[in-house]
């Protein structure tokens, strides 16, 4: 959008454009180097995004000076459709479903909608297009609390679709932050033999805001994308609450621990993959990936039966196991207190479910750990009724996984069985992952 | 239970009966010095507790010497009940309820059942009556994952009666890990004005396993309940894998983390209230807690009403929030995606809810964090449907509160809504708390 006069004017006189890097002094000093945005509706600033990711607003009144440093790169994508790609470089298709990463605040009501399409993402953030030809495509527009089973079908798909191009070198997809590691799972499970990284990434804060991560955390996706050799589902997002660093996450292992901060997102049980400094184009892996891999071609498994039900043990909670069976549900993931368990009460249900050939699979609420239903005798008795301890599988990664088993297995119920306990996609660790829990206070 | 035959014999001959501390030199030269513990029933070896703890068994067919060292103090709770407190020490009350602490294996089933008395458990330490004078009294006897409301009253009513006795320095409530957070919260609430310290403790193993932390936990518990200078209701747990220190967190910022690590109880949002060396007798304080006040006769509110139903959004999920309205429940506590989101398509179902007086109370899956509604449209939406977003409370405590709030003001909605959004047991953090999350990963 277009700044107000009298900025307008001035800035025209001067030949800046937004996305020109420029150079602003303000009145009692300070210097300000950056890229040009858009400015936010109705304020009379101007906004400038500096070379770590944040944006700056500068009330127009207080500035003093201001130069065109560099103009804006012409070959981005939203403007120049058709520019040739640049030779040598590889090439990144991002996906675009929506999320705070593609929104910007609506400055009439004050909250955050999804506003920006995945070309303008891309323009918005002229350092992608050193390190990769960007290929930018929106198939959703949906915040990620509203992602639903169907939808995950629809980004298998059209992934899937990416990866069996030679020129492509890795899959981007931009998703909310709020269920992208539901999201991100479905992935590892729905594509299989996979060849290139699929890496997915958000925002915590929208990208007119001061504080937007979208800039660093796309950056550092381009970046893996380009030069890790990893052929895995993962999510790359902030590493610390400064600029430093992103950490990139296997899908299954990931979890959002923090509504708020940056660096919400950590691994569970497992190191992370691999760090990545955005801007100086570095990728340090920490775990031993899947490689790369040319003479393969990744197969599709897309559907999900949402027909699952999650559910959470707690004092006093009354039968919800029930639910499953009079909404004719298909399968019931129990996030269990402990090792695994649920009130002795609810046993008998877990009878009747998986007499009535509905799953029943264990994981835990503590989040960490492993359950194990062998130790106390309420665990045994739930083992007798048939339920299946998941070991140390996520409780969301499980649903999610359950959703793609009864979709794509769903009329053979031994078969889903088995799937449940395989591991496919690194949802369950062969290795102990004891010493991998660290703790939230001090040691001393 | 005694030793077998020919066990037996040698034990007697020497003097040595069960609780005395003993030498044994293994054929191999291994040295081994601790308190004799009761054998595992069928098995052909003698178990040792060590000093800091742990059991050992040591197969009695290598066992080359044994020495009596020590006999057991004989002036222990069970066996000995009547005799004359020691003067000069204070007095803990220890109220058992079962779960693990108090649990043994089956050696035929190999599972673990409650089956030690509070008594017993003290008999089993006797190192516990250095430091105090030991009362116990076992009110309950249940695994922890069968815990109900209902019992939580019974818990609240008897801890309260001991705060009330002039004699008593503080209270210490032996309980199973799996629901040790649900009700230590609901204690937290239950007791208002505490004038000493309400302890509650447990195991991650039973105590005649080897690796059993029992004794460590209830010995930290007691020293705690004597030094601190705090009126506040906590949970004592180990604090790290090792037997050097237990930590001490407070039990509305609590949770248990890990299915089976002993040091699986991490404070959330907040720093623990202090750590414990249970051996060295030593108490370090680390947040500023509530102290002991003798002016004040502590008040109980130990209703609880059960009918709340505590709901976690994920993608494809049904709409359980109707369950509610189907069910009759008066509250319900969404642990939301992100900031406190449910899919757009519930928000229907929270305005049906709440016109019907249910209350409807937000917190986030993503545990660290506050929610925040006003942020995105859908947040928007769920406020104007009535929905109450509670801060940075936990979920499982937010469900505790408000059984608790309407068991107790459960006529006035207005003011359980007041309730709700009030601090009262440090569940709602006044202050920041953003820079107390910490990463899973190693910052580089």
């Amino acid at each position: 959008m277009e700044y107000p006069e009298p900025i307008r004017s001035k800035l025209s006189q001067l030949g800046i454009e937004i996305g020109d890097k420029i150079r602003l002094v303000r009145e009692d000093g300070l210097i300000i180097e950056g890229i040009l945005m858009p400015r936010p509706r109705g304020a009379n600033f101007i906004v400038v995004k500096l070379r770590n990711g944040y944006n700056v607003g500068i009330a127009w009144d207080k500035v003093k000076e201001i130069t065109l440093i560099e103009k804006k790169k012409r070959y981005e994508v939203a403007k120049a459709k058709g520019v040739p790609k640049r030779e040598g470089l590889p090439t990144v298709k991002i996906i675009g479903t929506g999320g705070t990463i593609a929104s910007k605040i609506d400055y009439e009501t004050g909250a955050v909608k999804p506003a920006m399409s995945a070309e303008e993402l891309v323009e918005d953030i002229p350092e992608l297009l050193d390190v990769a030809n960007i290929e930018a495509e929106q198939i959703l527009e949906i915040l990620s609390e509203n992602m639903e089973p169907k939808y995950w079908e629809k980004i298998a798909l059209a992934v899937h679709a990416e990866l069996l191009r030679d020129e492509i070198a890795g899959v981007i997809v931009a998703h909310g932050t709020d269920t992208m590691a539901y999201t991100s799972s479905a992935l590892a499970f729905a594509i299989q033999d996979l060849n290139k990284p699929v890496v997915f990434t958000g925002a915590q804060r929208s990208s007119d805001r001061p504080s937007s991560d979208a800039a660093f955390n796309l950056m550092a996706s381009v970046v893996f994308a380009t030069k890790a050799n990893a052929a895995e589902v993962v999510v790359t997002m902030h590493g610390e609450t400064g600029d430093t660093y992103a950490v990139v996450h296997r899908a299954t292992r990931v979890r959002k621990f923090h509504s708020t901060r940056r660096d919400a997102f950590q691994s569970v049980c497992a190191e992370p993959l691999a760090y990545v400094w955005p801007w100086a184009y570095e990728v340090k892996m920490i775990s031993e990936p899947l490689n790369r891999r040319s003479n393969i071609e990744p197969k599709v498994l897309p559907k999900f039966d949402p027909r699952v039900l999650q559910v959470k043990a707690y004092p006093g909670m009354p039968d919800l196991l029930e639910i499953a069976l009079e909404k004719g549900y298909r399968g019931v993931i129990i996030e269990g207190t402990g090792m695994g368990h649920v009130p002795q009460r609810l046993v008998e249900t877990i009878k009747r479910l998986t007499d009535a050939g509905v799953f029943v699979g264990v994981t835990t609420q503590c989040i960490h750990g492993t359950v194990n239903l062998n130790v106390y005798s309420t665990g045994r008795e739930m083992l007798d009724a048939g339920a299946v301890p998941l070991e140390d599988m996520l409780a969301e990664v499980a649903t999610v996984k359950l959703m793609w088993a009864l979709g794509n297995y769903g009329n053979d119920l031994e078969k889903v069985r088995e799937i449940m306990l395989k591991p496919i996609a690194g949802e369950i660790r062969n290795r102990r992952t004891i010493n991998l829990y660290r703790l939230s206070y001090p040691e001393i």
